[in-house]
């Protein structure tokens, strides 16, 4: 996921996540999303945020499900957990600055790079096709904007990865309620 | 949607949400659910919001989307628009305290009896049968708790309105995140 303005570094409020850090709020509404179940967090889901915004852009925050600890439910406290990432990042390695919360210096490329594997990559767009059952699939990865559509740049490195473009109705939602639905898709596949 | 313990006075600090509120929190990412499109609002919601903590309860907020302004989608600031309904709460009548809010004393049952129509009435429950297509239903009702189930008295009083019990996977799932699966069924229904 793109942070596209999202702030990298420690300097925000945790009074004014909405006007002070480049809209990193709906980062943390889809950090909730992602690993939120009843009583329970989804270990089996990672999470990559790549913040794009003033003043030390890119950096990567990773979320690891299965290693999580202290993550609650409600913005602020996540962006507390968020803040701290940032205070503790050091050029050159990913530190782990909290449990199963990781920073390091990379970008969206280099993400991509890493990550998406031959026809295991799901672009989520308004125009694509419903999502179908495809119990091949072992790892997914899904890539999706924050409040803005990706770049045209950025689309283009994802196209070049040949992703299944899919849509999930025929609402244009917000990011945080895209993932919360595709997790419930799995739910009912797998 | 009931709010067991969510408070209902204005005494409480918008920098501590998960803490001081009897988890106000939970309904707050309701209210964003429920409401939220990519930039644009959902018209066709209304949600009613039973307040059952301290210390003057019942109180009920009524959202109705079609009228709903000054609503963003991060916490801190529903909140405010919650608390402002709170300040202006009138002992005899329903007061609106922005576009959109409403607040008045009425309990779970006064709303359940108002709105419980035969075969109208979905009560969400980890043991419900998926959700089947029903274009008869006009203007379904959905009941939920917040991070607690239904206490065995609320459920009595919605069980004796013969509700279709409903589930939406095999996970255990936040009450904002049923919300937007929900929301995300019917629009691919209708």
């Amino acid at each position: 996921m793109i942070g596209h303005r999202a702030v990298t570094s420690q300097d925000f409020s945790l009074n004014d996540l909405c006007g002070s850090t480049g809209r990193l709020d709906v980062l943390l509404r889809c950090i909730n999303s992602c690993f939120f179940l009843s009583n329970d967090i989804r270990r089996d889901t990672v999470l990559y945020l790549v913040l794009q915004g003033k003043p030390d852009a890119p950096k990567c925050l990773r979320l690891v499900g299965s290693e999580l600890r202290y993550l609650n439910p409600d913005e602020r406290s996540t962006a507390s957990l968020i803040r701290n990432a940032l205070i503790k990042f050091e050029e050159g390695k990913e530190v782990m600055s909290s449990p199963g919360i990781y920073i390091s210096r990379r970008s969206f490329l280099d993400i991509l790079e890493e990550l998406a594997k031959p026809g295991s990559l799901f672009y989520l767009k308004e125009n694509g096709k419903p999502f179908s059952e495809d119990k091949s699939i072992e790892n997914p990865v899904f890539v999706l904007g924050d409040d803005k559509d990706l770049f045209p740049e950025e689309e283009e490195m994802v196209i070049s990865k040949e992703p299944h473009k899919i849509t999930l109705g025929p609402k244009s939602l917000h990011a945080d309620h895209c993932i919360t639905i595709m997790h419930n898709i799995l739910d009912n596949i797998y």
